[in-house]
């Protein structure tokens, strides 16, 4: 029995997608990573548009468990943040509507997560994303790899890697979960 | 011929919705308003699937020419931003899915159209649509009388009335509108 997670790090010029199964052993097998972009000079209406017909397309094709979509984040700067509101909103109507959880994780909770370390960067977060999932070469762009970075987040997270919504589940179940992605990260520098 | 016009005035909270039929004289005629509220209480998936829900059957019931939303700012509470933005972004696909134009309107512009001036406060801007709209008492919650408000200005300021998409039309077009809305604001000083 495995947990499916789709995650998504929504936004209008770039929408990160990746969708990875979780088994009961914490081994996760990425299913599939895609990025869907917007041009800027699409009218909103038609970007949505594009970004809405694409995550129905994910969900029908994939059918996951639970979606995870990065919590939007006001200091974000101000320009930017109103399109990625609207893209998130977007993303999770169109999981609520076929019934499927969704879970919101902040940026520093996905890079804790990880890397063990909410203020890590972007390369340590594609470096670790790589190795768990085994792939050949680091997904491209970075909003790919975020994707699957929330994903596997919430998997970890939850706890067993087959609860809920586990946006907010204390220390206890983040334990075993940071002591995983710890043995992950040593492999990795032994890889090096 | 008249031009079907759902304005709504976006939020999680309070969601209005108004819909307005403009024929080619700019002679107004509410068709239906409304509010859509959710529970603060209720997970952010499940209110923007309500506010989802909502919007498709008002489009399926009413099947607009246009859709007029308000335009989200970001100089807006920070807290409430968000939730606002992912409404719209609901409400903009909801839309575009069914091939269906979409006007943004700023608060001003609106205020502006209905009234003459774009600082116009609340009450002014309910007095004047509820007057246009020949109703018997002012539509209740300001939500719903700005949803209408938006609806007006999406029309009046498309020209004729019959214009596409007006949201950024010049001062040619807006001279007549605002000539008629201030020949409405007469009247309702004179009913007084």
């Amino acid at each position: 029995m495995t947990l499916r997670v789709l995650g998504v790090d929504p936004g209008l010029t770039r929408c990160g997608i990746g969708v990875v199964d979780i088994e009961r052993n914490r081994r996760a097998t990425m299913v599939a990573v895609g990025v869907v972009g917007t041009s800027a000079e699409l009218t909103l209406d038609k970007r949505l548009l594009v970004i809405a017909t694409a995550i129905d397309e994910w969900l029908d094709l994939h059918e996951p468990d639970v979606v995870a979509v990065e919590r939007v984040f006001s200091q974000m700067n101000v320009s930017t943040v109103m399109g990625v509101a609207q893209a998130s909103g977007v993303v999770i109507a169109a999981a609520a509507r076929r019934g499927i959880p969704v879970a919101l994780h902040t940026p520093s909770e996905v890079k804790a997560a990880v890397t063990g370390s909410g203020t890590a960067n972007k390369d340590a977060v594609t470096k670790l994303v790589t190795k768990i999932l085994r792939l050949d070469a680091p997904p491209k762009p970075a909003d790919a790899a975020d994707a699957l970075a929330l994903a596997l987040t919430h998997a970890w997270r939850a706890g067993s890697g087959m609860g809920g919504i586990g946006g907010n589940t204390g220390t206890d179940s983040l334990t075993p979960a940071q002591r995983a992605w710890a043995e992950a990260e040593a492999k990795a520098r032994r890889a090096r």
